[in-house]
């Protein structure tokens, strides 16, 4: 029987999980170095764990208050009685895949840089395995969580009709997509203050004032800087994509679950179960692809990524023929159409990937540019920083454009005649969501090569610190530079995903609104609820396709309600990067400060006689950081309900329309400027228009400081900005339905 | 009868450009002082009207282009033969209204720096009246236009229903809307880059490297600088003016057209005059306010801005009351609504133009802790200066949606239970865009306090270069500081009235669609025209309402082509803000080296004893703009056509909307911005954190400098893309739904 296939899910989870042990276990084995080096790592290590503490027990009150509104909701019968449940165990999960990551992190870096002094490829086979460890760990817990979720929900609910059941239950499902991006959000937030605070600090003072190199032990800020790649760049990064991955997942599902409603409770069950099994075979064949990164000592650049991307592909390849054999064998309708979409995705992906790298690599022309744009000083640095990513944000949008139209027509076998018939518009939207299943199949692996990035940058900074040899430096710069480029790489995927997934939850959105007018008809004394101007009962709502729901609340582009809420969704966006920003700036400068007065009053500090008090710039940093991601965070959960509440539906689905568009073209542009300044720098640093020191260099260093909110901070944030806004409207749905204004 | 109250308008155009007239006069009467500042007066004439040439050189061609395939569709039945004029037209007196402006411009520099040696007041009086010639020459030059292509259109096209020749001709003047947002857009681009081109690389060169201050005569860019303020800030904002004024007005007449289509002929007539006797009114009304500024001598920043803001305020105030009597005596229905709406935009306006003088004067926080932040350099300037853009978008936009809820509300007698009926839809978007007529109905005084910024900063640039009394020059400061603040709430005028004209637009778009489709229907040989996926005859089309459109076209947001329309539009902005700041980054380059090597080749030019060649400067801004401006203008033109094409209607309108979600925001964010930093710098030189000189005053100059091509260049162009891209939209019309692939 079908429902059983959700057990290989589970199977795919342990195996998962089980690499992820595998090669955490392995990475232990290694040497952690001489005692400097274990004293440097400890230190990190503790600072990234209080970090953590201090965070999570803010955002413990935050989901306990949420829950409890939650539970409210329910007890008035405005959501059903699981969600507060799956809201919390989605949350538990996200930060879960956080933590392991960061634990493991911290553990790598020490030694890395100690198997760097062996090899080249010594240095890279353990970063990259103990960032395969995150890679893994996150897609073994998306889909422990799912499948299990999927179980408990399975034997407990009850409803006669099949077709219904299974729509409550993905919907449900959803829900704890909610508790992932709120997790996700106040980690990628407060650690993406964190980390660029202690950056920001460290390179204004120490690189461009005292003129020491970086994570010189003599930098107090320095120890709070390597703690903010653990805590900003992996943790952040885990929950985001613990939370792309449920997010698509569980969307497409709930599409499917509407979609081939109609069709059979057979049908809905595979389609239902189609994007879990995509992803169950993404996970072993990313391991596959783990396997397969290894390189030859005195690699170059080019030869590392040629490694990294020999990896991907081959996971690409096998998961695009895995894909097939998986439609083909479930006899899921239009097989061939749905795994062209699945395909769709994936390529959409290839070329975000391709053109991120192009637009911030130091290999291409427009990153030289800029490096070239430093003769005439740090402004001209910015302004053509900032005109590249603007330019940049082209191909990566137009190319999702195509991925829609190509992923809905191929779902609906091209049918240009019907082309938004009912059927169809269920259909394609299936098709789009699963495009997004697609893209994201390869997580184990591409997650790996992102979190290895970091795991690179503090093994560097470990190797300065404790003055090892100059060339095991260079080699975990080699390693480090790599990073730089598939993390940008790795938030294209993250970006690109968030907008098709955000499309498939504009459907669940509707799902959702059914969904609660179909109980508040049942609970009506005379079974009729109002459905914008209409009356109607709950068997012609459940009848009612999506096209009628836009009829029924005038959710066309000519009614004005619906534009205010574009407005609004656009706004949020500028308004969620201006507040992140700001609050990187003020807490960077108050590192500065810091760092400044350490160098002041630590008299010996500079000649190495006397230890900064690094334990000071780590408090100043995790304060920051806690003190400001707050009310961002908020905003995206309440501007959402407020919205909601006045202005209804169309209010409601301008909101998230406003929001996407500007949001997604916002991140590209803010991670593609920042990804380019760091490589300009990068760029002169290699000796280029007067190489290191010269003017030209500190002009690049402006842009890479202006750089590091952009892309490690406000940039990254705005993909789950983007979700968590769509999740809380669909949790939310039945208070819109019950009471809006308009 | 009513219609020759058309005359009214004739009137008060008349009236206007008389006083235009006669304060250019006063102003001539003044002296231009002495040989030297004569000398220098000239150059930048000169300078300025060689660019005006050369630019109008090269938009002449992109006219003629764009006329000739006006006229093959015309002739191929896809437009009306009025087109091609009404097109040519508006490019004409928009083009027009800038090169009065700026003539006024370079003839007043020298005379108020002259007036400027008596007192305070005589140097506000001659600045602030030639920027009054300006605002006078561009609502006068409006008026005309509309009120002679009415004349004439009301006398030649015969159609025996009078509600549809009323449609015909107003849906027609909008065509002259398209020719002015044309050249405005021209404008605005090639004087932008070549303003800020020209700055960029003098500051870069001059104020940070040399360490000579602004308008030193040693500085070969100081002449194109001068030269840039005129054809930047004056013809080109004339220009994007004129397009405003004009766009408002004529997108409401329009709208009146069709929402008063089944009232009566004579309601409909009334429902078209009424905006433009309220501007007709807001011109005569504005010309009192300007009468009333003037300031005692010794007076500070507050009273400076005391006098003009007394001016605005009474002429406001005026227009509100106007506005109940015209409305009470055309005796339209509902008068007192859709007085309301006019006083909701109204103020709108205002408080868009306090939250942009709280975001960018140094007198109010955010500038000064942008200011503050250049203690710890210039990323943490770039960092808290884009920060507060961002955040400073918030309360326009919510203002603008407000707008929008209570003008649409206002108008249709807050009609809740029929929202959006097809009677009350068109009612409301008429209140929305009459709001937008509100909010510029006090252009002739505002643009006139716009204006004369530029002509201050050239002033204080005559007074530097011909060696004055410093006391001159710090009277001159003290009028260009207030210019700032004053162009700062001049762009959020423009931006603000934009969106609300940009939404009237919106539903003449549908109109337009109709008229092309009624007249293919008539063409064919059985009557009957595919709307979407309907066929339908003439009849039926005229009687479809808004929202049967967007029922016919599935204009709304679970339509997957809708969402890659908004995505489009959304990257358009981005792209377009993109290029244009790169080409000033560019073209910028090219000076600084120019700059560098004439002082580096140029023996004693630094002791003053040689002249710089002011000329070369000059020429490298001229050809740097016009290289440059080709490519983002065209782009506004062409996209909405290929989008049409492609994607249909449902594309267009995801486009427009999209464009005008993103462009608004990122508009207010980068004119605020822009504003904030070059304030902050001034706050700076006032004496504050270390005073000019400082390194803290260095890091605010790679503020300015990267917020020139933000405030003069890239932002305020974005209103024009927005309007440009929705009237290329309707003049395609036929083309779109002739040929459309979706």
């Amino acid at each position: 029987m079908e429902k059983n296939l959700i057990y290989l899910v589970l199977l795919a989870s342990i195996v998962a999980l089980g690499f992820a042990y595998y090669f955490f276990r392995q990475m232990m084995k290694e040497s952690e170095g001489t005692d400097v080096m274990k004293k440097i790592a400890l230190h990190v290590r503790k600072g990234a764990m209080a970090y953590l503490k201090q965070q999570y027990k803010v955002v413990i009150i935050v989901f306990i208050v949420l829950a409890l509104i939650f539970a409210v909701m329910a007890y008035f019968d405005l959501q059903n009685n699981w969600v507060p449940f799956a809201f919390l165990t989605g949350g538990f999960f996200s930060g879960l895949a956080g933590f392991f990551g960061m634990k493991t992190a911290t553990y790598a870096s020490a030694r890395t840089a100690n198997a760097a002094k062996n090899s080249l490829n010594s240095g890279l086979k353990v970063a990259f395995r103990s960032g395969a460890v995150m890679g893994l760990t996150v897609v073994g817990l998306v889909l422990l969580d799912i499948a299990v979720w999927y179980l408990i929900l399975d034997h407990f609910v009850e409803d006669a009709d099949a077709t219904h059941k299974m729509i409550y239950i993905t919907t449900t499902m959803l829900t704890f997509g909610m508790g992932a991006s709120t997790q996700a959000l106040f980690a990628r937030v407060g650690g993406g203050i964190y980390t660029k605070a202690a950056d920001v600090g460290a390179d204004l003072v120490g690189k461009v004032e005292a003129g020491i190199p970086e994570d010189d032990p003599r930098n107090p800020a320095t120890i709070a800087d390597n703690v903010g790649d653990n805590v900003g760049d992996v943790a952040g990064m885990g929950a985001d994509l613990y939370e792309s991955y449920a997010g698509s997942i569980l969307a497409t599902a709930a599409l499917g679950a509407s979609a081939f409603m109609m069709t059979s409770p057979t049908m809905q069950l595979k389609a239902v179960l189609a994007p879990m099994l995509i992803a169950a075979a993404g996970v072993v064949l990313s391991i596959i692809g783990i396997f397969m990164v290894r390189t030859k000592e005195g690699a170059q650049m080019k030869q590392l990524l040629g490694a990294l991307g020999r990896g991907v592909n081959t996971s690409s390849f096998l998961i695009a023929i895995a894909t097939f054999v998986i439609l083909y064998f479930l006899q899921i309708d239009n097989w061939i159409g749905i795994s062209f979409s699945v395909i769709v995705g994936l390529f959409a992906g290839i070329i975000i990937g391709q053109s991120t790298e192009y637009y911030t690599s130091q290999s291409y022309k427009p990153t030289k540019k800029v490096a070239e744009s430093s003769k005439t000083g740090p402004a001209t640095v910015i302004i053509s920083g900032l005109g590249l990513g603007m330019i940049s944000t082209a191909i990566p949008v137009v190319t999702i454009g195509f991925a829609i139209v190509l992923a809905y027509l191929s779902a609906i076998q091209f049918d240009m005649a019907n082309l938004l018939s009912a059927q169809n518009l269920g259909l394609g939207l299936y098709g789009i969501g699963i495009a997004a299943v697609g893209m994201l199949s390869t997580l184990g692996i591409t997650l790996a090569t992102d979190a290895y990035g970091p795991i690179a940058d503090n093994a560097g900074g470990n190797a300065e610190m404790s003055g090892l040899d100059p060339e095991v430096r260079k080699r975990t710069d080699a390693l480090d530079a790599l990073g730089n480029t598939t993390a940008a790489t790795g938030k294209g995927f993250a970006i690109g995903s968030a907008a098709l997934t955000a499309l498939a939850l504009l459907a669940s959105y509707i799902e959702e609104i059914k969904i609660a007018l179909v109980r508040i008809a049942n609970a009506a004394s005379d079974g009729l609820v109002a459905v914008g101007s209409k009356m109607m009962d709950a068997e012609a709502i459940k009848l009612a396709s999506f096209g009628d729901f836009m009829d029924f609340y005038n959710v066309n582009l000519m009614n004005p309600i619906v534009l205010v809420g574009v407005f609004a969704g656009a706004v949020m966006a500028f308004l969620f990067c201006g507040l992140t920003m700001n609050a990187v700036g003020r807490a960077a400068q108050s590192m500065v400060e810091e760092v400044r007065r350490q160098f002041r009053e630590i008299k010996g500090i500079m000649q190495g006689k006397a230890e900064p008090d690094y334990a000071r710039c780590v408090e100043i940093s995790t304060k920051g950081a806690q003190r400001e991601m707050l009310l961002p965070s908020l905003l995206a959960i309440i501007v959402p309900i407020v919205i909601g509440v006045i202005f209804g539906v169309a209010g409601v689905m301008g909101l998230l329309i406003g929001g996407l568009s500007s949001g997604f073209v916002l991140a590209i542009f803010m991670a593609n400027s920042g990804g380019a300044w760091d490589n300009a720098k990068k760029y002169i640093e290699e000796g280029n228009f007067g190489g290191k020191g010269s003017e030209n260099h500190k002009a690049t260093v402006v842009g890479d400081t202006v750089g590091d909110p952009f892309k490690d901070t406000s940039g990254p944030s705005l993909n789950i900005l983007i979700k968590l806004m769509s999740m809380v409207s669909i949790v939310m749905a039945g208070l819109t339905v019950a009471w809006s204004l308009f």
